[in-house]
């Protein structure tokens, strides 16, 4: 008998997401393929797996000081949400208000509201109100069962607020069990006092911001807002390739209310996502799959906004990507930071398949951010981060829409959420 | 000073929901009135609301023993779900499954599956089994704010297996702090065995089932589903009169695919509530308004069947309806219990607004519950059921999409859940 310190047993499934070499699971067939245990266990030592497979198995072949008897349940590799926006000072209650009246986008904004609300107010903001926000929303997501997300700054557009909000969140993260990958989206918009001098901007982002956030170290991404009223594809090009010789990897926000090539920019640029993508057209989805860049979809902020623009994900999955969904969690569009809602409604609203949602906010979305060595599969030799849900099976998940089944989450090895609320470590 | 066992202080708002005399509110005016307290409190005295008012006119007025502190917090009445149905055997996360893969609900039916499916379960159950399965639902709903419900039969389909179905409602409401209203829904659909005698289950309906109910005292309300491929308005009529001749009072299923009249059925026969009424044309809006019927719209049921089928809730205001809104909560089309989620929808799907929903999950659906004299308003001198959000303003309920913002929910002024969590009551 070899010896771990944690074994978890019985549970119904044990949802491996594993097999394949590479990152992500592409299109429907490998989407599909969710490698499934029955009536498995996995068993921890030093705060990584060191063996999954049925629970005869693991109590033959290991013993742990400690057990957690998952029956009924099913164990899940830790979410990740691929594509957030936790820093803010406000919500924007009061323009969901508005457009719940018929209000649209750009009333909103000259009635003062949309992103240049949100700016004014993280300009002002003191950066522990920032990081205390994030880590906050951390706890909302951690109790949801999401064990790593990206989280992007792009409501400062200032050089100090925007730097102020990725130091926001890599206080928050240094403090919370939850790995979080920082992206720089200082090209969120043209801010108001520039509206006059785009390329102003676009060179402050480029010669300031830039290289600031690369020699402190502050984000792994960049990612620009590729849209009418944003940024065009040469000003993005040229962010995004200065972003990239700095070494910050590129990520789009592209085609959310129209294909403006931001799809086929994202997969010239070799960005690592492609976010939104719901007007992009056939040719641009060939072209990510070419690239192999991981369309990141957020039905979520679809819905929320009237369901106007909904990504094509059975396109997209028929075309070889490797699909994502994540929250979009952000105070305009998507007030959630609820990834089993995103799940539900990548079924009930992008036609995708139990199996497919699973490995859009696992093994794809780990691969979306950064983090596919570490996240989104259950495999000896990984760290064990991981969910286990009060449901018999995977299906349940989709199936159970608004209801957070999410039972226990792990990260290394260890208890952090428990039926909704955070368990803090002492040590922590 | 007065003298009060429980003083709640200092929440942001306090929304009464109260003024008019009417059971529910009507139309746009009335549905957006929600009259709110700011810094608001309660007292409460023997399970009652004794006061509504300022913090300052609460400290200043009544003494208490216990102080609960809302600040940022905001106190509505107990939410009232007005269309649900708890008794089943099995989930049905299967067929959801095989329709995420494109099969449609005749496919599905064809294979066994859908009400008939459920019949077969709740036919074999044990009532014990249908009993604990009824309590954790009901443990569900309470964690998301809920305090009163409707609960239908109508997975049964033979006398005996609806009866025992009305039963575990009642035995497992007796357990309960929340308050049940029973309704028989023998006629959801004519069963497999009587599909080449429809005559036949209709006078099953009517003249086994329907005084067996009576007698025993297991309903408040007869329902029937007319629709093509369940009952046709003029058998709808017979069985709905015959209710109410043994004191049953109606409510219908009506329009949820087409228009067949049903919502004309229901102003004619006086129903309490039409439920989904999603096809339901202007004449049958104008005779439900006439009458006093109150649509009770299931947005949920809606976005999990694909959103095929929308109900037009800014028509039904517009007639001057009362609307309410529901979870729909069943393992086929709908199976959430979180109706701050069917909120949400109601905004992001229905436009409606924040105060129209708040007004639809609480006083309208109380009155669509025969709940209106203790149910859906904080008044002085109605039975203390409160809900007390972790959110600065109500708008935050539709807002904060997929989020249970639900901090105490409180029965008589008993404390009965707590973030997530239910309270037991030792002498419960």
């Amino acid at each position: 008998m070899k010896s771990a310190d944690l074994l978890l047993l019985g549970a119904s499934q044990v949802v491996t997401l594993d097999g394949g070499r590479a990152a992500a699971k592409r299109g429907a067939d490998e989407m599909n393929d969710l490698r499934v245990i029955t009536d498995g266990g996995v068993a921890v030592r030093r705060g990584k797996i060191v063996d999954v497979g049925t629970t005869n198995h693991i109590t033959s072949t290991w013993r742990g000081l400690k057990r957690i008897h998952c029956r009924g349940r099913t164990i899940l590799p830790g979410f990740v949400d691929a594509h957030t926006h936790p820093v803010f000072a406000r919500a924007r209650e009061n323009e969901f208000a508005m457009r719940c009246r018929g209000k649209d986008y750009e009333e909103i904004l000259a009635a003062g509201g949309g992103i240049h609300a949100s700016a004014r107010a993280v300009r002002e903001a003191e950066l522990d109100t920032l990081v205390a926000g994030v880590s906050a929303r951390l706890d909302r997501m951690l109790v949801h069962g999401t064990v790593a997300a990206e989280a992007k700054s792009g409501y400062g557009l200032t050089t100090e607020s925007e730097l102020k909000s990725l130091r926001a969140i890599r206080r928050a993260a240094a403090r919370h069990p939850m790995t979080v990958a920082r992206t720089f989206l200082g090209a969120h918009v043209v801010p108001e006092e520039y509206t006059r001098d785009r390329k102003g901007y676009v060179e402050l982002v480029i010669k300031e911001m830039l290289p600031r956030v690369a020699k402190q170290k502050l984000a792994a991404f960049c990612d620009v807002f590729v849209e009418r009223g944003a940024f065009s594809v040469p000003e993005a090009r040229a962010i995004l390739l200065a972003g990239r010789r700095l070494g910050l990897r590129p990520k789009v926000h592209a085609d959310q209310f129209r294909d403006r090539g931001g799809a086929r920019l994202a997969a010239e640029v070799k960005a690592i996502s492609v976010e939104h993508a719901d007007a992009t057209r056939r040719s641009g989805m060939r072209a990510l799959a070419e690239a192999g860049v991981i369309p990141v979809l957020l039905p979520s902020a679809s819905l929320f906004t009237g369901l106007k623009h909904v990504p094509n994900a059975r396109a997209l999955i028929a075309e070889g990507c490797a699909v994502a969904l994540a929250t979009d969690f952000n105070p305009g569009t998507s007030p959630t930071e609820n990834l089993l809602l995103v799940a539900s409604l990548g079924c009930s609203l992008l036609q995708m398949t139990p199996e497919e949602v699973v490995t859009a906010i696992t093994r794809n979305a780990a691969a979306a951010t950064g983090l596919a060595d570490s996240h989104g599969r259950i495999a000896a030799g990984r760290p064990a981060h991981l969910v286990v849900l009060d449901a018999p099976s995977y299906e349940h998940l989709p199936y159970r829409m608004g209801t957070n089944l999410v039972w226990r989450v792990l990260i290394d090895g260890q208890l952090v959420a428990d039926r909704g609320r955070v368990v803090r470590s002492p040590t922590r």
